[in-house]
């Protein structure tokens, strides 16, 4: 009748919700590769950028064991979701399988890659253009979320893309965020300190999609995922919680 | 002349010292399998133990995906080192390629994994008897150790394994563990403190082998590497540094 094994729990939107933000929350991640000499997984540690279509993103060097093996096969698998203390396997976490697209230094791709990576990792600015580093993307295919002890799901594809309908209204995303720093330049900080508990301290949006926001402040990151996706800046503002405007 | 890119340096001592750390001293790792339905990479999050021979050793659940993968394709690779705060990229880590071995329940194999990993993870006693559980050695093969920006080393299968040739004298590990706590119940709290300024606790020395000592407190995991291997336990107290017995 059912030939999941009984641990796997049926996908819900929580649990989409939940693995969208073990993915576009993580500032690092492990990338699984294949080795084109042996054919031996290689596991190693990358910086994780978000593309608008919601496909991840890493910037590598050619000199780079990865980088030689996605451009022999572009099968790939992030491992994001780190443990803090105690036991490690409590922790949620997100396996995901993805099809890495190299992406070509001239083109307008790489551009925005470039913009979205530098605002995400401002210490990136050391390197990224270095001339032997370029941006892969990593097209999701599918998914297991462990959510801690029993708790295990699979989602798809579908369950991590920003649908192209809603691109053409963010595409002038450098623009959004400069109007949403002008005209609420304390938002991101009461997003951090109020929805999150983060400590107090100089937070911005670094990236905004139909989806939800990108919080970062220093070595941190906080993606707040909306709970219902919007197809405009406004509306985007009116799905935040009240307590964000409010004076305290 | 040399056909390893600029950025590979000559693998010395103090690079096979510290892949060792980075492998013995993690309390869990990301494993990469090959998913034997897709052919894609599958990264995923297990709790590390240790062979006396050096092997990497896994608890895992026949029903969870990487046992499947392991089963049909016995090729994988872990990577270890978790970075702290700061730049994720700036933290050592290890990347190693191994091939794994399925251990029989009813072999001594077992038995001898089961005490050693429960000394490590006592918390794993909640299902390491769960008849769908079983172990994996995982044999180091080649591995690739990255001590932060332009640091990389490549190492060799030998450069992980603890040789034969000094099993006999640490067999009954057990017995050495029962004596040495007796004989010198502080000395792993001394170890902890005052070579790794870890915090006062009940620290304990949970494994003993030729080259060194794993401590364990709570859900900290100190592995303790010597400078020069050791053939018996005496000797092994003989390469501790002074200020470990000494009364402060």
């Amino acid at each position: 009748m059912n030939d999941k094994p009984q641990v796997i729990r049926d996908t819900d939107d929580d649990a989409r919700r939940q693995a969208r933000i073990l993915l576009r929350g993580s500032r690092f991640a492990a990338i699984g590769v294949i080795d084109p000499e042996t054919g031996f997984p290689f596991v190693s540690r990358v910086l994780l950028g978000m593309d608008t279509d919601g496909a991840a993103v890493i910037l590598v060097s050619n000199l780079s064991a990865h980088t030689t093996a996605l451009l022999a096969d572009p099968r790939a698998s992030l491992l994001t979701g780190e443990p803090g203390k105690g036991d490690p396997l409590a922790h949620p976490r997100l396996t995901l399988q993805c099809t890495a697209e190299s992406v070509d230094r001239e083109s307008d791709i790489h551009q925005r890659l470039r913009t979205r990576f530098l605002a995400r990792h401002p210490k990136s600015q050391l390197y990224i253009d270095f001339p032997d580093f370029r941006f892969f993307r990593l097209r999701p295919e599918r998914a297991s979320l462990n959510g801690g002890f029993g708790r295990a799901y699979h989602l798809s594809s579908a369950d991590f893309l920003i649908p192209e309908i809603n691109h053409d209204l963010f595409e002038n995303e450098a623009q959004l965020l400069l109007e949403l720093g002008v005209r609420h330049p304390d938002l991101a900080t009461r997003i951090a300190t109020r929805l999150y508990g983060a400590a107090e301290g100089e937070w911005r949006v670094s990236a905004i999609d139909s989806q939800g926001l990108d919080l970062v402040f220093k070595d941190l990151l906080i993606r707040h995922e909306l709970v219902t996706p919007v197809t405009n800046a406004t509306d985007l503002l009116l799905e935040l919680p009240k307590s964000v405007y409010a004076v305290p």
